[in-house]
């Protein structure tokens, strides 16, 4: 059933107007296709460009119809990744942090809707440049790599804008957003719909570690905070102006601030990042989460938290369009 | 007309669920009346507590019924001036940025309603341990003095505790809410009603420069950032883990990053500072505003702002309870 329907469900032949970040590392094809066959759509996580791992995704997908998301400044080192890409013929492609303009002609060709994640009013006068079908507002809230602007200011600046602008391409908000609340305050915001990053990395089909996804169940909104650490560690050059948020833990108690000497230790601390990640140790390495950890209480199938969101936001939505704003009784706000 | 009625309208008697945040030396009495007068609830900034400012402000509500808001921090070094407030029976007070539990008391005594401003899970923690009639939940998009959670995921996460831990206590959302989506936001996230500064600081009533009103008229909402550096200039001893969000400009540009350098010559930059800002200069001082200025376009009434913010609200709630979310066909997403 469609409980909610935006331009983007109609647009993008969806029944929740509900995207998945396409998360390095943790947005494999069992998260994507689950998304999708939950009636939102799922995005492949392109990360840094590991082509083998690529296709063992779109294989994970098994023909579901799916998107995928590349890092786009890492994209630039290697672009056969997207033609490779491409013959999957993707729903969607998004390209986040960095010029998209390489890459805008080939998703065209192919007929993928083209999706560009911003940080800034910047970022979204180059999407509307490149005439963007999909412009995500991804606010600072959100888990791993973004920027400074909060969700909440952000998303309205940027409708306003594509409205005057560019007013039939889409609009997703992005960071922050962990359940029906978010969803039905972003559809105010002036957003066609959300992209879902932390909530849905707290699902069984992503490809989070089993001790990092414990991790996330003990930890509250303030839990995280932005910092370049983990790109020091693991030697990927992010572009000034992006940082990462991730868990607070023993590995940023101990090097956030301290930066320079992080890079100058690095020839013993990047082996062991790298290790820790790999245990899935949640204190010695990046555990990749957002401030939305505070709306998370269980690990569960992707498809259950897509159409509780869903159904969620539409009953708050319907409830709220009448006469009272009163919660129930009970005091309970949800 | 009572177009928005929640548990904040029925329990302060307000028209619309809107307080004006106090902002200091901005907030003054003819800025609280006039929110008051427009069916919110205005709140004089107390701010470093100068008692005759504070009575010239009263003096100016001109017996309008309104609340006051203080710097907790800064209050516990001349508590006599709560005392002195207090006389004049405010509606509410707020206590923001240290231990409320010192003013409590008096504040109960006095019949105000006691407003805790929070801005992590701690706070909120000792808000509902004093009994706090209303928490503010203040995200990191705000102007002016405030920390790092934003406000779409804090929000949600305070309202689910208030809900398990204080369910009669009511809350309002703070941070990034400059117009009607960001009220009907914060109402689907589980808000009360909502604490504006920003989009009020740009009314004709606020005590703010005239260079500094035409400065936010030319700044978007990525043109804030988050520091110490006006603090360290005024030789204020704000507690770590509060920054001000100011405009970015020649002040920031000089000395952001570089908060040694200026504890070091504030001999010097502390009376430039000073002067420049008496003065309204837009680039040599801290002009106080947050990530809203994006959706500020003009300087108007505070009753204009407010009752606009609450009829806006109302149509997209009642639009959007409806069937369909789709915008109006020229694209328009307001």
């Amino acid at each position: 059933m469609n409980i909610l329907a935006t331009r983007l469900t109609r647009t993008l032949r969806l029944r929740h107007p509900i995207v998945s970040a396409p998360m390095a590392f943790a947005g494999g094809g069992a998260l994507a296709a689950a998304v999708s066959r939950a009636g939102g759509l799922g995005l492949i996580g392109g990360g840094y460009g590991d082509p083998a791992w690529l296709e063992q995704q779109f294989a994970a997908a098994a023909g579901e119809r799916v998107g995928v998301g590349f890092i786009t400044w890492s994209l630039r080192k290697s672009p056969s990744l997207l033609t490779d890409v491409l013959k999957h013929r993707p729903a969607a492609v998004m390209l986040s942090f960095g010029d998209p303009r390489p890459f805008v002609d080939e998703i065209r060709a192919a007929g993928a809707a083209l999706v560009c994640q911003c940080q800034d009013m910047a970022h979204v006068m180059d999407a509307v440049d490149v005439g963007a079908d999909i412009v995500v507002a991804q606010g600072a809230e959100a888990g791993g790599h973004g920027a400074l602007r909060g969700t909440l200011g952000f998303v309205p600046e940027v409708a306003d804008h594509l409205a005057q602008h560019a007013p039939a391409t889409l609009l997703l908000a992005a960071g922050g957003i962990g359940d029906g609340r978010g969803l039905a305050a972003a559809l105010m915001l002036g957003a066609d719909g959300v992209l879902v990053g932390t909530r849905l990395w707290a699902s069984r089909e992503a490809l989070a570690k089993e001790g990092h996804h414990r991790a996330i169940l003990e930890t509250d909104g303030d839990g995280t905070l932005r910092t370049r650490i983990p790109d020091i560690a693991r030697q990927i050059p992010w572009p000034r102006g992006f940082t990462a948020r991730i868990r607070r833990n023993a590995f940023t108690d101990r090097w956030h601030g301290r930066e320079e000497a992080l890079e100058a230790a690095v020839a013993t601390e990047g082996p062991r990042y790298r290790q820790a990640f790999e245990a899935g140790d949640p204190e010695q390495a990046g555990v990749w989460f957002g401030e939305a950890a505070g709306l998370v209480h269980a690990i569960e199938p992707a498809a259950v938290i897509v159409e509780r969101m869903a159904a969620e936001a539409a009953a708050r939505l319907r409830f709220h369009g009448g006469a009272s704003l009163e919660p129930s009784s009970d005091g309970d706000r949800r």
